[in-house]
């Protein structure tokens, strides 16, 4: 299989030129990293990646992982790459070096689970998720409890999961009825059942954790009498030699992509033999849990976007190699005698190309942001800075979970369209892309429920506080742009656009003022698309003011072509995407009221 | 499996109330069909489509047709839906009489297709396909080719095909290489290869009859040098015994979805003992296919709306079982105390499925609307009624092909996204309606070349005579919705967008005057997508003013709520999708060109 199925020039450069990665390694958590060392590290997973997880993309999809006697049978890759994510470091990159960790940036561990999540997205979140699991009980555990099980975690010998969803409940997670009977030895009994668990059990990992949330008998309704558990599959006893814990796997869901990645369907304390331990304190477990989904919402859209970057790739390349069709001459015809085109020659296609590529390294930017802000939000020296970074990161989080993977699908569904007919057959990647990147937007909290997140919660955050700060942010860069002729007009526009949406909020916040929040959330989904095309505008242009000064540089990292492509790049997202912007603010500001209901039925 | 996959009523509704049926039987050529007989016809189809198309959906999924030892083997199904399409004469509905058709209005049988697509999109190609091929023959072959092969095809015991493309051709149909020598014995020998060819083969077919564009030996280069074929898989002895005509299957393509509807690769001649009949004139072959191509686009148009209802009804009865989550309360909080709510009740749920209504049965609309003007057109009693048909049917062709299949994706994602993480799982129908409708933005011409159709040629015919005659086809309908206080401010957004298409043409023709046809079909994509909500507004608005209309009426057909619920679909489609030709229109008129190749390459 090709390995160009990632461009690491642009992940380089985002990373390093536009994001200025070096800035970053100043903080004393990153002392002991430099620029040099990071850069083998994301080679070491390129390498990683090129050797064990790309080979075995289609594979893992045609054979995928399924349900047989009560386990859940995994392509032998995912042992491998749990076990060698191990040993690389990659699942205990970010952890303090006391916790078995090597603190690395969390920057510069999603731009390497970017290349894995490119190179084969069924097999980067076993151990992604190892990772969120551990990290919860080093943050809220004893120091018993992550000395039982962090370590193996760590090591990709046990596997981590999270357990949340109930079939009863869905994303309502105030529903849950898992319960937690406290007993006399200090451990919990644990009784319920949990849905769509990922990586929740497979025959190559010796135990996993499941990191559960229950309701401890008596607590409070609703989602202030969650708790959360540690609950292995087996429990390790004294002598470290394991005993069956009664976690059962009773079904897995079979599923239209991401086919190797397994989805299982739990069972706890069937036979009255399943013990859990809190960790942290009783009640806060949904608190403590969500501390977590930062960085699972991240991780989402850092996939979306690997996945749409490979599509990209993939597409781009057929697209160079693929004669079809001629120029049109002036006469409106085509002649029969010429040679003919590649494909990429053709307006259309371009057209589609480049709208994956201001989508595909829009989002890689923005993934990237997100994660430089979690890592200044982590190091931060002062409290003005954290708090600072807090409110950008709570603000940024519901976008680089959606944007991602809504316009990543877009990206993709216009990479199969560039392959005409091939493009719908199995012998090409593009619709296994298609395929795998549609979960993206119902993974770790639909679209819809991000959506209630950004402008129900985030743009309310401290009023207003953190859409205050973000627009700061990008209104450094239209100053930036300001100073430089060709980009000025696009910076100009922009600074239109965040008018507008503050226009639109104008017309919104009374609805919430009054306590009608049906109403101010009813267009939210549109809200949110609006904000993203606002953010990848500001990333764009950040690129843009960026290009444009090295191409100014008479020594520069990169060819002159690169940063052009860069700058055309953006050019093509303000003439073809900010305009939506305007339809958006059109639709959020009618007064015609459709989608909340009334008395009647009118949806038939 | 549920029998709610289409919504019936709709359907007549649109089709005998929206657009008027009755009024197409006092043709002479309907003369001996009235509604009730026709209503029967309809009826029975869906019966049909209930017993042996809808409960074989999943199966024909799981078991896909595949290639082996030369043949590709199909679902048993297959045999009986086109035994039986012969048999109820939908094959046959719309051939005259003495070609042992039954002179049913093309709308009707739309219509009943539309039922089958709904049910089962593996299934109704193999016989439409069939019958298009059947078609070329009677209006272009002789006497002595129609009696040989139509009756045995009508019957549907012979499948047909239409072979188009070739490997290093593609789309570009000037390119095509297969090659016909004539015999003294009046037939030709044919050689080449043909790819993605629909129902190319099959284990049940006793004979399949291939239409074939082919090159006869010294034609002129380029598409005015093709001649149609027949080439028949067996041909026909003079004593009716079949001799094989050295037709190899070669391959199959294994797709994503419609994994039942068989794609396959053919070779002609490889044993040097093909043959093939001229088809009408020589070298006037591509002319010939598509005065076909307007029913096949119809056809994927409807295909592509029939999955949207069906993939629709799933999630709308989906959101009406499921019990998930709470209302707001005034403080915006939940109150986990109180009954769950259905996810019909929340607005986000309410918007995805009214956007799939709206989507859905507009599609519906357009379907039968493109249809009417095929019947009125093929019936003309004037050459000036002829002549205006004609151009109304050019115009709506690439916008019916187009918008059902692009459109029709979006209201399927928005199914899928209904169900949450169940819409990504195989148990559930949305995941394979997602991935069966996305061929449509394929088959008969990409979405790309329908869009350089609309714009490069029916824009442009007879110096915008036709785009002129649909403009006054919407203006009547805003005429009728100006009489209505509360429709009239519908017909006045939908005029200001009709003008506001006429201004993007006045921004864009000069760049075709001065002979630079690249710049002014660049962006055709987006011209077409602005087309299509402009004519969708339009037959919305079309179904506001008639359900006004009747709900002022003490008699009427259908509950009053039915009306109100079209009429709120109306709105719901302009206040979410109508001002999207705004931003539409700025891109289009936006001086910026990034998609027209230059000297240098920008798309890395």
């Amino acid at each position: 299989m090709s390995k160009k199925y990632v461009d690491i020039e642009t992940l380089k450069y985002i990373l390093y030129d536009v994001h200025k990665l070096e800035n970053l390694l100043s903080r004393e958590r990153f002392q002991e990293h430099d620029l040099e060392s990071l850069d083998l590290f994301i080679d070491s997973v390129k390498e990683f990646s090129d050797r064990e997880l790309h080979p075995y993309f289609k594979e893992m999809d045609e054979t995928p992982a399924y349900y047989k006697d009560g386990t859940v049978l995994v392509h032998k890759q995912v042992q491998k790459v749990m076990h060698q994510s191990g040993e690389m470091g990659i699942i205990a990159a970010c952890f303090n070096y006391e916790d078995g960790g090597l603190q690395i940036p969390f920057t510069v561990l999603q731009a390497a689970m970017y290349i894995m999540d490119a190179a084969n997205n069924n097999l980067p979140s076993y151990a992604g998720l190892t990772g969120g699991a551990a990290e919860l009980i080093i943050e809220f555990g004893n120091k018993e409890l992550n000395k039982i099980y962090v370590p193996n975690m760590l090591s990709g010998t046990w596997g981590g999961t999270m357990c949340l969803t109930e079939p009863q409940a869905g994303s309502s997670l105030s529903d849950i009825v898992t319960k937690a009977t406290p007993t006399a030895a200090g451990f919990y009994k644990i009784s319920g059942q949990k849905i769509f668990i990922s990586g929740g059990d497979h025959q190559f990992a010796e135990n996993i954790v499941h990191l559960v949330l229950a309701r401890i008998e008596g607590a409070p309704k609703g989602t202030k009498g969650i708790s959360l558990f540690i609950v292995p599959k087996n429990r390790p006893k004294e002598d470290e030699t394991l005993e069956y814990n009664d976690v059962m796997t009773i079904a897995d869901f079979q599923k239209m992509g991401q086919r190797g990645y397994c989805t299982t369907h739990l069972g706890f304390g069937d036979s009255d033999d399943c013990r859990g331990w809190l960790v942290g304190e009783e009640h806060k477990g949904l608190n403590q849990m969500f501390l977590m989904m930062n960085g699972a919402r991240i991780a989402v859209g850092r996939g979306a976007a690997g996945i749409a970057m490979a599509a990209y790739r993939a597409s781009l390349q057929y697209a160079n190699e693929r004669p079809q069709g001629r120029k049109l001459s002036a006469d409106g015809k085509k002649n029969p005698t010429e040679k003919q085109s590649l494909i990429i020659e053709h307006p259309d296609v371009r057209r589609m190309l480049l709208l994956q590529k201001s989508i595909v390294e829009g989002s890689l930017s923005l993934v990237l942001l997100a994660s430089k802000y979690h890592d200044i939000l982590t190091t931060a020296t002062s409290q003005e800075e954290k708090e600072k970074y807090n409110l950008l990161l709570e603000m940024i989080i519901p976008i680089v979970k959606t944007f991602p993977s809504e316009a990543g699908a877009e990206a993709v569904d216009n990479g199969l369209q560039v392959l005409g007919g091939y493009g719908f057959c199995t012998d090409f990647s593009l619709q296994q892309y298609y395929r795998d990147i549609r979960v993206s937007a119902l993974y770790e909290g639909t679209t819809g429920i991000q959506s209630q997140d950004l402008l129900g919660r985030k743009v309310t955050l401290q009023n207003g506080k953190a859409l205050e700060l973000l627009s700061a942010e990008i209104l450094k860069t239209i100053i930036a742009a300001s100073t430089d002729q060709d980009l000025k007009a696009y910076g100009t526009i922009l600074e239109d656009t965040l008018k507008l949406s503050q226009k639109v909020l104008n017309h919104l916040m009374p609805f919430a003022i009054k306590g009608n929040y049906e109403r101010y959330l009813a267009d939210a989904n549109l809200f949110m698309e609006y904000m993203s095309i606002v953010v990848l505008g500001w990333l764009w242009l950040e690129m843009g003011v960026d290009a444009k000064h090295e191409l100014s540089n008479t020594e520069r990292k990169y060819s002159e072509i690169f940063y052009e492509s860069k700058i055309h790049t953006m050019k093509f997202y303000f003439k073809y995407e900010v305009p939506k912007t305007n339809s958006l603010a059109a639709s959020l500001m009618s007064d015609e009221v459709v989608t909340i209901k009334k008395d009647k039925e009118y949806i038939l």
